[in-house]
């Protein structure tokens, strides 16, 4: 999928949600540990109800490895239901990947080839060559870690360096938005750092950006969006445990599609707002 | 495993070698893609020739991982073998992690108790609360990138913060060394950064380094050992591709034995130099 499919994908359903499926089997119903795959059991229904409202779906890698080869299963099933029967969905390997060349490479086939992801997160701690393999598949993208949502975010990205007086973030976006373009690139920016959307906006104007830290992790939507949209959107806006785990019955899948169907009204009043739609 | 059993299995096989194990079915030697498990198997006839002469085994999740639940599956029985036949041999999982303290969680859950790993090589541009979770195990280890092998370790790493004077790699030595003790924390610095290591070591000058990047990739095992050794010995040295892929034929194990105990000779000798042993 390239920028202006994605954009499209964005106009037709009003909403730049991404749903992150951060699936646990000791937070799911327990009705659903019945079945032969608890997990993509869980998926399945939690896709099938907010589908209308989300343009992406991002499986956390590390919930699925965590259970070994049952959850690199229900991995691959997730990935396998949603290209079948939702081929227009965006689908982000958030597994913030890399290392030397060689080995960036398997992972770009473990999650380009193996599973069909469209796009993977990636950590830039190691430089160009450890990103560049990602950037070698047609429509499928590198989503390169910026400024994070979490509290050690602190720790190092905001080190600023002398000779250029950026911040560590602001030199990741600098140096390697040529490594790519904004058809294979984006970058992951935390809902909780929105004082830096405008900064971010100067030096990548036209990339998306893969916004995680509404919810839960108490980002706001309304700040992200005020200086974060871009012509195309430029916004995938990504919400975890407040919808997945919106409640334990029976239910949970309506009080999900609920929390989606809230967000996605809010993202189209933004989008008609600054006149996408 | 502490620092203590590590320095006193350095000791008694003279050796501070790391074997690699990135096993790509496309290199092994074609004959051992009859048996149910070619990985696994490649991997047990590597350890069964390689284990007199190496203290440590590391498995590169890239290279499991692209081959899916048939990866995953090769990296359990490989494990399991080296637990039941080799206890006392040190395993890495080198998989560069790292996320969210939520999702760090459920990585060291998955590397430390799903697959019962010593260590985990850990990514450091997310901070503090994404290395702590790996830090919470009894006897385990997160090994954090500082200064990385390969190219692009100068897109970042080389950086200078404008109060301090430091270059990135510093800072996150500087800044890390703290989060946890010298007996569950170690760095990745690569063997091709040999300059660095007596910076680094007034630094750190009391934690193991894990060093990457002798054989294919160029570094100087001497060098390295001139400035890197500390009273432990301190450093765990890995070579992957030199070893593994030493010989294409049936006689291929015997080949990587004369390699690894070649690298073992020239170790002992630095050892009893210095007078470890």
């Amino acid at each position: 999928m390239n920028a202006n499919q994605l954009f499209n994908n964005i106009k037709k359903k009003k909403s730049f949600l991404c749903v992150g499926l951060d699936t646990d089997p000791e937070k799911i119903p327990h009705h659903l540990l019945e079945y032969e795959h608890p997990v993509f059991e869980f998926n399945k229904k939690i896709i099938d109800a907010t589908v209308p409202y989300a343009i992406a779906y991002k499986p956390n890698l590390a919930f699925y490895e965590s259970l070994a080869i049952e959850g690199w299963l229900s991995l691959q099933l997730t990935v396998h239901y949603i290209r079948t029967c939702y081929p227009d969905v965006f689908i982000i390997a958030d597994a913030k990947r890399s290392d030397i060349g060689n080995t960036s490479k398997m992972y770009a086939k473990a999650f380009f080839q193996e599973i069909n992801f469209d796009a993977i997160t990636v950590a830039p701690y190691m430089g160009k060559d450890s990103v560049e393999p990602f950037l070698m598949f047609k429509d499928k993208w590198a989503i390169l870690l910026a400024l994070t949502s979490n509290e050690g975010a602190e720790d190092f990205q905001y080190i600023m360096e002398d000779a250029s007086g950026l911040f560590l973030f602001e030199n990741v976006l600098k140096i390697s938005r040529d490594w790519g373009t904004a058809d294979n690139m984006m970058y992951v920016v935390g809902a909780t750092q929105a004082d830096h959307f405008e900064a971010i906006r100067k030096i990548v104007p036209d990339h998306f950006l893969l916004v995680p830290g509404i919810g839960a992790q108490g980002g706001s939507l309304e700040e992200v969006a005020e200086f974060g949209l871009n012509h195309q959107c430029g916004l995938i806006v990504n919400s975890s445990r407040d919808i997945i785990y919106a409640d334990q019955s029976e239910e949970f899948a309506k009080a999900s599609e609920d929390k989606a169907k809230n967000i996605q009204m809010i993202m189209m009043n933004i989008l008609k707002k600054k006149g996408l739609i």
